[in-house]
């Protein structure tokens, strides 16, 4: 240990761009060896034919339906013009949702604007460009890192995407735990040429981002005393393997997902668009953060009382969060990877819900701020919009619009209360991250469970039937999400919590105490984040 | 009166969030036995069929014609496949025309940071977390006023949309005034399972988003001297009653839209995104508000001299100004309601539109004000930009671009002057509000009677022929504009100052002296917008 | 000369607004004579009939198949149904194109307020509003120009755009330098009624927001010396002249694109999105400007040394920078024009291909620099991303994944060396737009001809085969980028110094040193940009 250390130590930035630039050649190199099976295709040329072709329940004709009608001796040509007709109907199809998807994860993507201000608004001045940066940075972290091997991991099993096309590429074989419970897959890596192909990049863009939500929420609970250095090191960890690994077992196909197809839970775990897999993970790692670094100097008294440290910039943070649940938008609609053919059209419903828990989740926590204190409180009022969006997050596509706003308002009034608690236990989160995301997650994971009504979910993770919580009949569907929530809190508080602790014995994470009390800004990124404005003398540590 | 102000000033926020909880849950097992006569579908599943698949001109096959081709004993399999083809087709169109509108809502809902961010940047920094969080919060509530009944009470009657699928479930009677003259509809409140349907999700998402733009206006004419609660209770107001109802009356299929069909004028008031229905009732009721408020302490020295108070952060309100203009391409281009069959394609000269405006206005303010004055001006600049945009969205879809560009020119113009108008008149309005929008909403409204030119617009609102302003031969169209920005002016600025009126009974709309002269964000938010930042003497009311 | 100079300097503003309201009235009547041969279709009624039903390979029946069907005498009425069908075919596959590029046009209009962040956050406090209104308003001025006749000269002579109709509007002669070697078109003037067609204005609209993404690139090279009304002639002339010859040369169907037809070199110049013709026209332009302008006072010591002058407001900064990532999605996916048919499908290749450039290049630029000055800094990361975004432009939809991260890593690198040997040349560039946009770009256009892996374009700019670099045997492209590169140098930079040059004779270019000392917010805008904060001694040149 002590021999990896000194070589830690001994790493030079210098040679960093080297090492990169050698990597990234000869992986290139390497991988153009490496193809799989099935024929990519990276030109989109082939993708999107008439097997594509969808009505609202689904193909219009299947693999045999389209032979047979090719061989029909009787109208051979008429049906030939039928086919090349359809061949055009599936390729719309397939545009459709490939742009649906896209755009959906360019509005994610965004939301990285809009978690970058929330935290920046909410930090103090000293430390803005810090956290800023923090913010930042973590979407070419995060990109690097899903591309080396977080995508692979994830989804490398998982076969093919029918909505973009369908071809089986990514049919890695999946790494099993135990029997039927895998964790993950083992195609895709570095996006090779066994998987340069139209439809994989697509899904790359769309999981990429989410990813990213995920990695960037640390960055707010761990703010204002977080070494830039060891910031960087956990943004390839969690893109890499903490992530991916969850996000196999309940998206990519792997054991969580068909506890309902191997154990009769319902349809397994179901998140629709993360709140365990995205938001969960990234509170629970959060937690794990910001435990392991400690409070921030001042943040408690003598006697254990915390003491406010107010966000600097209260119009940028609601600015953020606005952003957020704009993005939010594509985050949930977009996650049904489709807006044509075979109930697609849903998306309107989930757009629907996601909106109706934001308002809910606003006024819940803006009501009950201005009840316990006599004032509104803008940071709570946007905490609460933002635990409601966590919270629909999983089961917007499966609840009707007043079970989102009941939902929505629990996690309103839980986001309070649980800020609190947690500032209360010692543990200091500047932006209230672990609970909105953490407890906000976990809660919208739980709620699929209870409220989903049934109207969607046909067959969802290969179980007949639709999704119902256990206020429609399916009591299974709650055990299985409450299985998903115990694995989501041990996998990702437990890796973070483990990763935060090897990290410190090769470098430190905390910066030293004078330049936290300084501000990050001048020692880590020397510059300071508004050098012409006069800040106050607290707010410089002049006093 | 007084005992109904008794109740209401016992009012406790602490039973709040507890009533919207339980009349959740009861609304919503209530509404769960109030299906309507027409199956929604919630699933997707039924809609966008054969009927949907439409040609550049419409539909190419209507109901009769597609059973005449199913019923061909000649060729019974054929035509049997093509069916089903045109099942696929008709999903398409359906799903790009969703996809759209759903972009466009998301973009739409956008806006409401671009307006935080200009409002915001137009006060001072005393106030800016208050005039924020108005901006903010009136998200929330104007979703759940809108969902309440609000969204019913505009559409409820509006059959079914036709690029949506075209489902009649919004089938609920309407309300007649008088013969033929309806004001509201009467179905789909609280989303209920008559209205759990994927068509009618996807409108009230971007019906929603409209009208949150309307309930936002005000919240720029009365900033800096609005009680917090005061302006909550109006977001409930506007939401539920006063823009649905003028909204029912043009866009609802109600009373005004009707003044073509049941009295030879032009099609009835033609407004395409909302010159009048959007922007002229934000802006009436903002003029309302700000009068009955009054000027901000200062605003005025005694011998009633305007005394400027310059906006506090220049950069943010640009930067929102540009979101707006962002947004506004889905205001404007998204209120075609589609993109594919029958014309949609309209929908990029509607895009083009929309910008040329926006430069002639921003031009035209820009220079006019630089001749008056000497000097440029960000917040005219700005303001002229908007102000063409407001102006354009009524006509925007049926003229031509030069047309467009002298649009803009003139509301460019237009605003500048009413901005000195108003402010001349004692009437302080902070950012321009009632300029921009209500002047340039009823200015853009005109503009239809006059430069629309006839290239679109056919059959629009059951009235044969392409809608044309009156230097194209229609002088009636002229004449319903008039009546329609007639009626938008009695409707909102009256019940503006009822409701203002009559709350002011209730409880107090305005701050104390005190906590106005101090700002807003310590005594209402419990916070500074910028704690860490030094304030000129000045602008922390220290002189 | 003298005399010209006497009328400029004798132009009164007063007058501006009534010139141009009679200049558009006039034009307007006057362009309405002006019909083409080809009958433009404004109502969007005749656009994407049967012949636009394209599969993955193309379209599936050509007009002389479609004419055969119809004309098939054995089964009239079946091929009559499916004719009918593939008129909704076809147009669901032009109103997907539509849809993708309409959208992805809004999104690089958006970048239009990252830029202004960017360079806002990046100059100091006491020029922030004027930094931000010179990116304000390039807005409006470059739709005026561009509008009036840059779109005519840069598309005026293109034919039709095939993947939005295809109808042949604009038709209009294109301008030969020499044989062969067109430099400008001559069609679209005013976008007139020969061109009043939803196809075209779909056109303008994606066309106009990248030429504004040129013009905006000087506003940071030239930011805080450069008089305002200086500035908004300078966008007339980009708009109008600079910026479109060279883009018809290369986009517009003019001479560099018919190298490889006319000349055997590879497939002409091809830049797929605009690293040539969108960012080394605006870093060159930038370059002359910033040269002939002169550093900023106080910017560089007697002895020449560079005094730093850190930007005022660096969340604001890097909040911006994701803007221009996030509309950057649109800026290169939408570049295809086409999202449905032929190969389309590449836009998700073209969007994770610029997803990785930015990530490469923000983490090389950010270890660089960490490893030269030993502390990361937040301007260098932002500059590495833009600068990987830059240079992934017009390779995107050519490349590999890896050879994406190999452009972006360069890009990072180069372009920390740019800034400081810019910089050391006693060139002032305040935000580094030269290096990331004029170095970048350069280097983007070369980057096609060395790594295009054959895998896209085919038959691209009427040229056999796929586009490859030297990398997979194609000399010759590289030859043709080289001779692009050159090209963009000599055209732009010389039009831009000559620009100002003679500007300079006709008006001031500089303000005076007291107005640059004082900052140009007040002396210019008539404003503050953050009047209620105190700002330090030094940022208000109090010492």
């Amino acid at each position: 240990m002590a021999r990896i250390s000194c070589i830690m130590r001994g790493f030079k930035w210098s040679r960093a761009a080297l090492v990169i630039a050698l990597t990234l050649g000869i992986l290139g190199a390497l991988t153009q060896q490496a193809l799989g099976q099935t024929k990519p295709d990276p030109a989109g040329s082939e993708t999107g034919k008439a097997s594509m072709a969808q009505g609202p329940g689904g193909a219009v004709f299947n693999a045999d339906e389209l032979k047979a009608l090719g061989d029909n001796p009787a109208k051979p040509a008429t049906n030939g013009d039928l086919i090349k007709t359809l061949d055009a109907v599936g390729q719309s199809t397939t545009a459709i949702n490939l742009v649906w998807v896209l755009v959906c994860g360019f509005l994610v993507m965004f939301m990285q604007a809009g978690f970058a201000m929330v935290e920046g608004g909410f930090c103090r001045a000293k430390h803005a460009a810090h956290v800023m940066m923090t913010n930042f940075m973590i979407y070419p972290l995060g990109i690097i890192g899903f591309w080396f091997c977080g995508f692979a991991l994830m989804f490398g099993g998982l076969g093919g995407v029918a909505t973009l096309g369908g071809n089986p590429i990514l049919d890695g074989s999946k790494f099993e735990l135990f029997q039927g419970f895998s964790i993950f897959g083992t195609k895709g890596f570095m996006l090779g040429p066994g998987v340069y192909d139209v439809s994989v990049f697509a899904m790359f863009l769309f999981q990429m981002v989410f990813m990213d939500t995920t990695a960037t929420i640390p960055t707010g609970a761990m703010a204002e005393r977080w070494r830039f250095s060891a910031f960087m090191v956990y943004g390839l960890a969690i893109s890499t393997i903490i992530y991916p690994i969850y996000g196999h077992m309940v998206w990519g196909g792997g054991g969580l997902a068909n506890l309902g197809a191997n154990y009769g839970l319902g349809h397994g775990v179901v998140d629709f668009a993360g709140s365990s897999v995205v938001h969960a993970v990234g509170g629970c790692v959060a937690l794990a953060g910001a435990f392991i670094l400690g409070p921030r100097l001042g943040r408690y008294s003598k006697d254990k009382k915390p003491i406010p440290m107010p966000g600097h910039n209260i119009p940028m943070a609601l600015a953020g969060t606005f952003i957020l649940a704009f993005g939010w938008f594509g985050f949930n609609a977009g996650s049904t990877l489709a807006a044509s053919g075979g109930g697609a059209l849903r998306i309107s419903v989930v757009a629907v819900n996601t909106m109706l828990a934001s308002a809910s989740g606003a006024l819940a926590a803006t009501l009950l701020v201005k009840k316990k204190f006599g004032k509104f409180d803008p940071s709570m009022s946007a905490n609460g919009m933002l635990a409601g969006l966590v919270a629909i997050t999983a089961p917007c596509a499966f609840v009707s619009a007043w079970a989102s706003l009941v939902i929505g308002l629990i996690a309103g009034i839980v986001v309070v209360y649980s800020i609190f608690f947690i500032e209360g236990k010692g543990i200091d989160d500047p932006v209230g991250a672990v609970s909105v995301h953490g407890v906000g997650g976990l809660l919208g994971t739980l709620m699929v469970g209870i409220f989903a009504d049934g109207s969607y979910g046909a067959s969802w993770n290969g179980v007949d039937g639709t999704v119902k919580g256990i206020l429609y009949g399916d009591a299974g569907q709650l055990w299985a999400q409450l299985i998903g929530m115990a694995v989501c809190v041990v996998w990702a508080f437990g890796t973070g919590w483990l990763f935060f602790k090897v990290q410190s014995k090769f470098m430190k994470l905390r910066p030293s105490a004078e330049d936290e009390m300084q501000g990050l800004d001048v020692p880590e990124m020397g510059v300071e984040a508004y050098p012409d404005f006069e800040l106050t003398d607290k707010a410089a540590a002049r006093v």
